[in-house]
This record gives C-alpha cells, structure tokens and sequence, in this order.
C-alpha cells in the first residue's frame, strides 16, 4: 500500500495506526501536529481504534496545565494472528500477538497427503485448543497464516498442481478456514515463508536475501528491496528443477532430467550414499556417520553442497542478494553444504555481486516457518486499508 | 516511500501532489473531503505548489451558489527533466516534461571512453542547448537522469570498477552534474534504464518483467512486483557471466570462461561466422547476409539464441516472470534470437513458470534507454519528499 493509492481512498485510522505501531505512547495533539491532519479526524480514528482494541489508554502525559491529556499506544496483545506451517509429514500451529511474539505452538506428525479437509480441520481444532490454553476469546483472532509444501497462488490462497498434496489442487484453504474464523487467511508456499520468519526474527535489516531450503526438495525464497518476491505466477524461487552439469541424465519426480533436486536433495544423497556401500537409511543414520568421520559420507554431502552452489552462483548474477541462509531438514549439515556452496559460488561469481556476500545457516530454524506464516498474517492485518476494515467490523458489534 | 514512514515525517505538499498527478482538477474543497486532511493544510499546501509551478488553476467549478470555486490540476510542461543513455560509442539525450512526453531529443557518435569530464561537459552542454531549443529556463529543470554502459552504485550515482570506462571507476557523476544544475542526478546502468523505457512506454501493466539486452555485453533489467530490482550491489540483472554448457573453456573478457557473452554476444556471433567462411564484419552486413537467407548466419543467429535462451531458463526458474522483452542492437534479429530463445525456454521448464510468459521483441526500440533514464529522473522528482524539497527551494526564489 503506497502513499498514492492510500491518499487516494482517503484517510482512515489505519493510517494512524501505522504510525502507533512502533508502540511509543502518543496524544491527541502529538498525533495531530506529527500528522497535519485535522484534530477532528484524529479524534474520531482514535476513538475507532480504541473501540477495536487494537490500540489502549496508558496513562497521563505530563501536562503544562489544565488537565492531563490521555495518550495512546499500540496495544500489541489485544488481538492475535495464527501461523501455520505444512511439511509432507509434520505441521506446527502457533499463535502470536501482534509483535510477532509466540504465545503458544504445538507440533504434529501428520501427512499433507491426508487431503485438505482433514488437514485444516485439524488446523481450525489446533488455533482453537491454542486459544484456549491462551484463556483468549476466538474473536481475538484477526487473521491467519498458512505455509504449504508445495505452489499456491498467493492471491486466492489456492495450491496450483502441486505435487505431494493429491486432493488439494485449487482446494480453496481460505474458504475452508473461514468458515470458522471470519477473518482474513494468507496462504504461501512453506519456502517463502520460512524466508519471510528468516528475516523478521534473524535479519531484520536485509533488504536482498535468498533462503535457500534444503530438504527432500530444494527451493528457496526470495527477498528483494525489502519485499517477498512471488514472480507473476507464485513459482519465483523455484531452483530445485535448474539444470546443473553433474546431474546430466538423471531422471528427476519432475519428468524432466537434470535437475539440481535429483541429485542434491535429501534422497538423491542418501542414494548416492547406498551405492557407495554406506547403508544410511535416515538423517539420523547420515548424521552418525558424519560424526565418526565417515570421509565418504562427508565427501558426499560436500559434494551436493558443490552442486546447491553452482545453481547459487547463477542465482547471485541474476538477483544480487547480500545474504543467502541455508534451512531446512539437511541444514543439520550446514558445515559441509555450506564449504561445497561456497567452494561453487565464489569459484567464478563477479567481484561486485560477492563483494557484500554472506553465505550463512539459518538463525531461527526449525521455527523460521511458522513465524513466517504468522508474520505474513500480522502484515496483512496491520495494513492500513485492513485495519480499517477491521475497525469497521469491531464497530458493528459495538 | 511508503503511507508510514510519510506518516511520520508530517503531511507536506508533495502527498497532495501525488493526488492530483493523475491530471484530473480538483477544488480545494473536493481535496479536503478527498483526503481528510484539515482545510488549513490544503490551502497552505496549494500555495505552495502554485508558487513552485507544478499544478495550475484551470478555470472555475460550477458553484451552488456563492462565488465559483477555482480548480487546480498538474501542470505537465511547467516542470521538465533530461534523460540521458550512454552506449560505448553513443550517446543520446532528451528533455521531457512531467508526463513523460519527449520535447526535443539529440543522439551523437562519441566514446564513453573519452571519460567521464568530457562526456559529463557534453551532455551539459547538449541539456542546455536543448532547453534553448524549446526556449525554456535552465531553472525549469527539476531532476536529470543518466544511463552508463557499466555498474553504478544507484545510491551515490557513481560507476563501480566499470569494465569499458576507463577514468570513470568511483566518479561523481551527480557531483559534476550539480555545478550546473542543481537538482537531484540519478544514475544507473544502462540495461536498468531500458527495462524502465520498455516498461513505462511499452508495458505499463507488467509487474514482473524482464528486459534482456543483447549487444556486444548480454545484461538484463529485472522488475519484480512492480519495481526495478537492483540488487544489493547493483549488480542485479547481470546475466552475461553466467556459465553455459556449450561454451565451457571459452575464454571470455571477464577473465572467467564459459561465459554467456563470450559466445552469444554480438563480437562472438560475428567471430563464429568468420570461423565458417563468412566474412561479416558488422551487424549491417550480417543483415544482408540473413536478408539473403544464409543458412549458416540464420543457424548461428538461433544457435545464439539457444544459448541465451539456457540462462533464461534459469532466471524464469527464479524469479517468474510473465515477460521477457529482447532489447539492444542485436534485436533487429529479434525473430531467429527469439525462436532460439523460446526454444531452450520452453524445453525444459517448470508449467506453472511458463503457463502466462511472454518473450517478445521490444515496443519502444533504441530510445527505451534515454526515456527510461528519463523516466528515473521524473519518478524520483514527483516523489513526496522530493516535491516538498522542490516546493521549499522554490519559495526561497519567489
């Protein structure tokens, strides 16, 4: 929402509130003289604000005389946002105030190949078991965040083909959790917003950044001038399916061969592992070896790191990031994919586009998705346009 | 500059501006009730864009009664800018006014090389001579934009170790340009000032688009959910060292090899066709070549475009865009380029990436980088910050 089209529909308490958000107490006058708006507009937002809970009285400023003028200040655990974040065989739900602070989450082992229905039916039960081990109302809630493994069209909150979630294809999530919640629900694929957690909890100044999830899949997603970046059909991101040289011939779940995923995600590796005679059926088994100096299995995974930073060096050319974090199930090894992506990226990338480049593991982790997807809900919510709406709809039940 | 951090620095003249930038008239009273803003504030804020010229009354609105109130709107040509694209042996200059319309331009033959004082000294001289030509004060001129064949650090306007332009590492090309005019200089490269021509003349709905220049460097302009990327070194967009299997050993002059220049630029084109008997030493006589229908020019022509078509495909991966616009003096072969660059596209990539793309010739042809250095310059000066800096110097004047 940009200044034009803002001053364009007017002004309404949203713009206000935007101003309240860095939780500094304010008064009526303050307000005004920061504003230029009219004290007679100021009045009425604030009064609308309040009606909605979204911002408090928090006591006297000091006066030069007469009575004491009231001031206000964001009122950060009013109302809350739930996050959600889908794997193929887990799911975490969180809810959070409007700081972006966890107030509560729990984690399932669940498969997303279970359908939609049964999935956000567990979801709607989940916020709703959270909200009430939080003593909170249901009403409190003011959006929701979903974070899926696989393409959705942001704009509908759809899932376009995607290809481990059999029954989702265009299922309308947003639909589906609103009969419960009468609130605004964002849905994105579970990469993106492990980049949007990424950078609000551990880069909260970087403006060009990649988070590049290593997992069964390879993906990553993509931070430029400061915004989530979703390209003209939500699939920006997307590198698990590049070309790199050492795969040539590989056949990859795509249908097509080649592709960086066939050989560096989590199963290529393993196999990769099982044809040099290392029986490692699971990460954990992998982890074993690489901590008793197995020098293939460490050869290995130095290796996919090699191959994840041949697609990177082409990634740092086109978008010019300044930091690339690395997520997801395989980033237990980061040490080792970190040393082959970086061995690849500065083996032949232009001075200027590495000159600033930090190449790092992910700072918050296992948690990055569902931050991120109650992020992507506090953003939307606290928009200018949004609060209005909910103001509105506060207003009405008043 | 978004509604919030405008919010904070207080309501001025320029978030007013940006209502009436649409060119429609408006009463004091329609912007007051338009914007919420007191009525005060607007009358103050309408003097002072009255008194810098950039709206004007336009006749009365018919009145209920009383005396009419007077309209005002944007006065389009009361305010100009100059644009200005530097090739390696060329250059080209234009004044414009507020709506981007072309008043008078220039073009001459000269060497980047010759540095930048004297290139810097030209198109002053020539932005002079031009603003004569219209019989316009030099004091009209509210901001200039330049396109450099090199990176720029956007930020400073300074060129950054730039490969052909020998004397202009680290120069202070808006420093120079401000001894004689002082307005704000925005600088940046010259693929970057393409892709914003293209997009404002040629495009004005594309979100997510991508300008590709192939001339003797390969580059490429990149806009992402509406705005010019630039990456967080300005080197976003740089495309031409990306490495290309069937150019692996080729040396390329970035020292690298396997480079995309250094096979699918035009000097590599012109070299493969001496290598195969055919003596074409310019694009003019490659040209009559195809003109006569020479198979082997029309197979390198694709060939080429194949190649480049390989990175693409990468950067369609990334970051989704939904239109590729081949620019640059090597776009008079836009139709072989175009079908060898759909062809390795579409090859091998993801549906859901190319389900909406376009890759088409550019609309706007050589003058896209001068308008679009132009077009950077009118952007920034009908910012709102910008035009309360505006509104300010010109009330010290009057």
């Amino acid at each position: 929402m940009t200044g034009i089209s803002r001053l364009l529909t007017g002004f309404g308490a949203g713009d206000l509130f935007q101003l309240l958000r860095d939780g500094r107490p304010r008064t009526r006058s303050e307000l005004a003289s920061e504003t230029g708006f009219a004290r007679s507009t100021i009045a009425s937002r604030i009064d609308e604000l309040l009606a909605a809970g979204l911002i408090a009285s928090v006591g006297d400023a000091v006066s030069t005389g007469g009575r004491p003028s009231s001031r206000v200040a964001l009122n950060a655990t009013a109302r809350l946002v739930a996050g959600a974040d889908f794997g193929a065989t887990h799911a975490t739900v969180a809810v959070m105030d409007l700081s972006g602070d966890v107030l509560e989450a729990t984690s399932a082992e669940r498969l997303i190949s279970s359908g939609p229905v049964e999935s956000l039916d567990w979801l709607r039960d989940t916020v709703l078991d959270l909200m009430e081990r939080l003593q909170r109302d249901p009403a409190d809630l003011i959006a929701v965040g979903v974070g899926l493994p696989g393409p959705v069209e942001h704009a509908t909150g759809r899932p376009t083909t995607p290809p481990i979630m059999p029954g989702w294809d265009g299922y309308d999530v947003p639909g589906h959790l609103r009969r419960t919640f009468s609130v605004p629900v964002l849905v994105d694929n579970d990469v993106n917003v492990m980049a949007l957690g990424e950078q609000s909890k551990g880069w909260p100044d970087a403006q060009d950044m990649m988070l590049v999830k290593v997992a069964t899949g390879i993906g990553s997603g993509i931070i430029s001038g400061g915004a989530l970046q979703r390209g003209a059909d939500g699939s920006a991101g997307d590198i698990g399916h590049i070309s790199v040289s050492s795969a040539a011939g590989v056949l990859c779940r795509c249908g097509n061969t080649g592709c960086l995923e066939a050989i560096a995600g989590a199963p290529a590796i393993l196999r990769a592992l099982a044809d040099q005679g290392r029986d490692v059926p699971t990460l954990g088994d992998l982890s074993d070896r690489v901590g008793a100096g197995d020098l293939v299995a460490v050869r290995t995974l130095r290796e996919a790191g090699r191959n994840i930073g041949e697609v990177l060096n082409m990634c740092v050319s086109l978008i010019n990031p300044s930091l690339i974090v690395v997520g997801g199930a395989m980033s237990r090894f980061s040490d080792l994919l970190i040393a082959g992506i970086r061995e690849s990226v500065y083996a032949r990338a232009m001075p200027l586009a590495t000159k600033n480049l930090m190449i790092v593991e992910s700072k918050v982790g296992a948690q990055a998705g569902v931050i991120g997807a109650g992020m992507m809900a506090i953003e939307h919510a606290l928009s200018p346009l949004q609060i209005d709406v909910t103001v509105t709809a506060s207003a009405a039940v008043v």
